[in-house]
């Protein structure tokens, strides 16, 4: 019947809009059940239980057997961690399994058939379901004594696959290393060829004496490729050259020129290289979100013009202002859009919408959120007014700038004049009253600021928002402090005792105040743009961090089963390997698996390995990428800032699309409509 | 009378376009003594000996009194240096200040009294050359006693002011210097708040056994800074934190976020701050140099245009051909582009030309230098023209590679066989017998080659040159080894004797082969286009080059003094301190004289301040500067090499003023003529 179609296609619209609001894929079934499953899937409730179970299944590893999760990583005073019964994890393991399991189906089925094909993640998806249960089959069948459970390598996919931000970010690194593996193998072949130039250098000589770079670092061709990637890394600079310059300063020549050569030349080149194959693929996937984005929006248009209750027009297809108001009153999105939407159709004085209008109307949704900070409140009293100028004058939060600085200096006197005393010959008074005085002036200051500005446009500002924060922290510390010892006095000393002594108290307040300190950094220029580019930085690099999250836990998890067995043993190589594979740092593992691992010497050929694949994803790669998205963002804003004078009172919220935005090509009516009609499940009429 | 009048106008368009081939200023007198005075200044002559002296006066370090340059750094082998007689290097110094105070007065005389005063680098040159001098009566008159000598801190300031390069990049890091700052202190800022906060965090205990942390690094204020300034080099990476760590995991917490605050973000923002600001800055100086050009080409234009041979035009000024040919036999340019001009102007029908053309024609100067290789032979007979073909075809050259690869791992093998064995046991024949055959295949390959193409055009390829010298050298290396020693047989394992013994020719020999392993390079298109961007990058660094030595000059100088008196007595220490003050890699300084050193205490205050000083300048503004470089010259090269493929046979020399080209703005008509006006002595008839 037309009320049905009528129906299907206000909803077809709804879930487009939806679609084009989170830069999804339009590609999905559009009949009323795939619909309601497709908003079902979608909703908020069943993300969050997928992103739960996501976490639960990555933390499971802290918890699980070979886990050394214990507060302190010493093995002589740890306690031995808790052992789950078996059962336990793999039962929580299977909820997990069940979840996912019913989440690629859905994914599947909404996609349909001939684009499941098509779509190598979810293949993946459920190759990994499949090769985890077989796991957790044999798991089980063990009663969970196996060593190897490939399962655990396998989990951090189940977070990649459900981030397209971080899909999106692998493909682009994934088109960069054709270029990135160019360097590398340069890298390498500068990396081998000087080890038989080293080799042939520092070669064998009849008198032992002046063996010495022979003995230490150049013994034979493996001790020889480690000595130079580990100089690579400079992690062993001075000292590999040492014995040979101190024989005779010309063999310097050669060090240096690997050095300049590796680490100034070629690692650099990667970062340049990464720098410039990146820059044009993140814009590349910003421009297919636009895309994307319009795409949907077209869509939906497309769909309500067909509505039965629009007058046929040959020419060109409309859209009734009526059928976009239902639509929208459906449509789940921010309701600052959503207003503006209204507003502008309200404005609007025809009843029908064309292509360009309709699509015109949702570039709301591309704008920068615009923060309106709420207005002072009016006083009536003089008095009041004139304590609202004077406490609402920018000069007043200079002054309290001032005195943050004056608090920092003042812990910083005491810290410089306590530092070498006994805890028992210390004097806490001054500590304890210059704490006394200076949260008093922070909390007066948070009041007056209240009373000249009103709390809610106190609250309105982040930076309020944290000086109050932290004041109330400090004021409730101090409050416990003079509950629980009394003011303080000359010759204040008061005993250690229960779970935080004072001494410890004092210092956790101190520390709060150190930070409050930051608050100076908006009223400095350049510390500001530095501070929201860095701040900017952080949003575009999630998927970057998770990406990196995914290769940590699969390295960590790799880690742990490898050295398991074999390093138990060794007291204290044990804490380094372990160390070294949950922190991640590459000098970490650099340093301590080639210079302290040699001595254990069966596992140090896997250990070199696995910590230079480490070292060259976390640390060469990444690191580069990370440089690359810097160099990009501060450079664009700082672009910006030449362009145009910030705003006072306003703030925008950039993410990594509005950052492109001056670059992004739109799409064409043509592109858009061609994909349309290739739309597998969407017939349109015309 | 008009005869002297036009030889000066002539003389004057030689000086302009010479000026406007070495892009120098064209404020200078121009009458006809010191038009000649200028010509001879700027002669190759005279420049030379210029650049002798400097390299005289910055040599004399190695030379004087407390210099430490010694084949062995090792304070127990080294022979005491040579020890030059008061007043040999004084005298040397004193010849070369007299050369200098040529070159200041002329070089003041030339730019002429008013325009004197505007130049601060030639008041700060005679201003050195002052205190110089008196510092150096002074030397004497305590016949080289004295302990601090200025002059030699001073002595890179002569190298400095004599490169126009140099000068240009100094200004652009100048200009850099206040965005740098910024970060510098925020960086201090960051350190600051850490260390206080570390020292909260890791005050003493009343329990000495949990006092790790506190005891080893952040004992007091100068300790903690220290203890966190390393961090931030990455040095003391993870020992800093294992005390604490083993202690509780989560104190590594904090030295995370200090690592990736410090290093992550505000190092590598350093870098794009760097990058942005510095590109702009090279562009300008490009373009200043672009507008130099014009300049003294419109110059030259418009004296020769006044010339009294020239019917007078009341619209146009012209310049006949006859005048112009004169003044270019007369200077001195690369010829090639000097018979371009000439073709170009021979080509011309009509005798006279306008400014635009003359403008035009010079534009020659502008283009790449495009090698053309001379032809090949032809030969008659049918049997050499097969071998040509046969020798001169592409694969022949693989064929040389694969060989040379052969080669390599032929002599890796022996290396791993020999590696741990002593020198008694080794028996040499296999890698004699290698070697020779080897040589004997590199001979007959070149000769072939010369066959082939003929000697010219084998020499005009780089490739080959560099092939061919490395063959001759390995072929006169072992006749001599045979001349010596026989040919090689089982057991063949001659003693050591003379300067080289055997052992020595044969990894002489071998290391050699491992560069001439290089040549595979060229054959492999994306290490191509590395290597061109190395060498490319090579030459625009000279400047970048110079400016490091100047100030690692200084710094190398002022460490001498400063830690001369204090440290001789303390062997071991004075070697380290000696070998970083010499060689300048920063992370040795940073281990060496913050780990090592402070056994010293009493240097160790003011080696810090130094070292962290080197550190910053060295490592963290060197360092980056030419990441910067380096990203501008890829991406520039990178992007040109989408645009255009590389025609075969002909190569292009490129200068940071061509690889800028298709940015620069020439200079309009107006900005050169009101420049020109503006000449301080040069009075134009209009």
């Amino acid at each position: 019947g037309t009320g049905a179609d009528n129906n299907l296609y206000i909803n077809q619209a709804i879930v487009f809009i939806e679609d084009a609001i989170q830069y999804r894929s339009i590609n999905h079934r559009v009949d009323s059940k795939s619909l309601w499953l497709y908003r079902w899937y979608y909703s908020r409730t069943c993300q969050w239980i997928l992103s739960l179970t996501i976490t639960i299944i990555l933390a499971l590893a802290f918890v699980e057997k070979p886990s050394s999760l214990t507060i302190t990583s010493d093995v002589r005073y740890r306690l031995p961690a808790w052992n789950p019964p078996c059962g336990l994890t793999e039962s929580i393991e299977l909820l997990c399994f069940l979840v996912f399991m019913v989440d690629v189906s859905v994914k599947s089925y909404l996609i349909g058939w001939e684009e499941f094909w098509k779509n190598k993640w979810l293949m993946a998806y459920i190759l990994t379901l499949i090769v985890s249960l077989t796991d957790w089959i044999v798991s089980l069948s063990f009663f969970c004594t196996e060593n190897v459970r490939i399962r655990r390598i396998l989990r951090p996919f189940f977070l990649l696959q459900n981030s397209s931000m971080m899909k999106k970010t692998l493909k682009s690194i994934n088109s960069t290393l054709p270029e990135m593996a160019s360097v590398v193998l340069l890298l390498a072949v500068h990396l081998s060829l000087f080890t038989m130039f080293a080799m042939l250098l520092f070669a064998r000589t009849k008198d032992d004496q002046q063996d010495k770079e022979w003995v230490g670092y150049f013994r034979n061709l493996p001790d020889s490729l480690t000595s130079l990637l580990v100089l690579l890394t400079t992690a062993n600079n001075p000292d590999v050259m040492l014995p040979a310059y101190s024989k005779n300063r010309a063999y310097s020549v050669f060090f240096i020129l690997f050095t300049v050569l590796g680490n100034l030349f070629l690692m650099n080149l990667l970062t340049a290289i990464i720098y410039n194959q990146f820059r044009g693929y993140l814009l590349k996937s910003v421009q297919s979100s636009l895309f994307r984005r319009r795409l949907g929006i077209r869509a939906a248009f497309e769909v309500l013009s067909s509505l039965k209750e629009t007058p046929a027009n040959a020419q060109q297809s409309y859209v009734s202002i009526g059928a976009l108001l239902q639509v929208l009153q459906k449509v789940e999105m921010d309701s600052r859009c959503k207003q503006a939407i209204m507003r502008s159709l309200k404005m609007c004085s025809c009843d029908q919408l064309s292509a360009a209008q309709f699509q015109k109307l949702f570039e709301e949704l591309d704008k920068d959120a615009i923060k309106q900070h709420p207005p002072s409140p009016q006083y009536r009293s003089h008095f009041l007014q004139k304590m609202q100028f004077a406490f609402g004058h920018p000069y007043f939060g200079y002054l309290g700038n001032v005195v943050a600085l004056a608090n920092i200096v003042s812990i910083c006197v005491v810290l410089v004049m306590d530092a070498d005393k006994q805890p028992s010959e210390r004097d806490d008074f001054f500590l304890g009253a210059i704490n006394c005085f200076f949260i008093l002036y922070y909390l007066l200051e948070m009041l007056l600021k209240i009373l000249a500005m009103g709390l809610k446009r106190y609250l309105s500002y982040p930076s309020n928002r944290f000086d109050g924060l932290l004041t109330v922290i400090l004021l409730i510390l101090e409050i416990a402090t003079f509950a629980v010892y009394g003011f303080p006095h000359p010759g204040w000393r008061p005993e250690f005792m229960g779970l935080l002594s004072l001494w410890d108290m004092v210092r956790l307040v101190n520390m709060l105040i150190v930070f409050r300190f930051l608050r100076i950094i908006p009223n400095m220029k350049f510390m500001a743009l530095v501070v929201t580019t860095l701040l900017d930085l952080v949003k575009n690099l999630r998927a970057f961090a998770g990406i990196l999250v995914v290769v940590f836990y699969a390295f960590a998890i790799t880690g742990i089963m490898l050295f398991k067995g074999a390093v138990v043993p060794l007291g204290n190589t044990r804490k380094k390997c372990d160390f070294v594979a949950l922190l991640g740092h590459f000098e970490a593992e650099i340093i301590y698996c080639l210079l302290y691992l040699p001595f254990v010497n069966l596992i140090c050929r896997w250990a070199k390995i696995y910590f230079v694949a480490w070292w060259l994803i976390s640390s060469v790669i990444w690191v580069n990428l990370f440089i690359a998205l810097l160099l990009e963002n501060f450079i664009h804003k700082w672009d910006r800032r030449c362009h145009r004078e910030p705003l006072s009172d306003i703030e925008y919220q950039r993410t990594v699309e509005l950052m492109f935005r001056d670059v992004l090509e739109e799409p064409t009516e043509e592109e858009l409509m061609e994909k349309l009609h290739q739309h597998p499940h969407l017939q349109l009429c015309r």
